[in-house]
């Protein structure tokens, strides 16, 4: 792999900017203490109502969960479905987009897991 | 790829939290509004001082250059080197082992240019 040859033409900063906007979506879609949380808990909870999210994550808020929900749900990771049931019930669950992030959570563990082994054994 | 079967066994929130460690400490690594702008800067310009290097980056002021450099320098990231010229030069350099970050770009940045283009057609 050569970062070098994937951008070419980064010797003006405008030109390097353009390149790093989409690096920079990613991490800022992903960044915060949640994100990761709630899309695992969902990976492996398949369809969950908001209340199962928040009993599989010890410590989030509902107002935070919320928030966070809403802002993976506007980038088309999830879906929120409102079931008119009594009471009413509200279902989130992965997109198939969603799922396109296992790549990008392999890569980041799997450099992570090698890094945590290389800074304990220093 | 199958992100389940890398994670086989986080129905427990503690075993949950362990698989996450390594993705939080990537992140951690790489979150922030500089530390892929001071990356590509010696990725592109390889040995460079740290006045070149804050020249490469417009708006980053001295104080959060050298922050962050230390951080990075920290996690084995780059190197600092001092020659005993007249005055003192203090040269920067990716290590070869901050080079095995390409991949983590690569996946971050191919992943956002194609979440670009999808918001954008929205």
């Amino acid at each position: 792999m050569n970062l070098k040859e994937d951008l070419p033409d980064a010797s003006g900063y405008s030109e390097c900017t353009k390149h790093l906007l989409p690096l920079m979506d990613t991490m800022d879609l992903l960044s915060g203490r949640w994100k990761f949380v709630i899309l695992l808990a969902l990976w492996f909870g398949g369809k969950m109502r908001f209340k199962e999210i928040q009993r599989n994550i010890p410590g989030i808020t509902g107002k935070v969960l919320s928030k966070e929900l809403k802002h993976l749900e506007e980038h088309g990771i999830l879906t929120r479905t409102v079931y008119d049931t009594s009471p009413i019930s509200v279902v989130y669950e992965l997109t198939a987009y969603g799922k396109t992030l296992d790549k990008v959570i392999l890569t980041l563990r799997e450099w992570g897991v090698n890094h945590r082994k290389k800074i304990i054994s220093k």
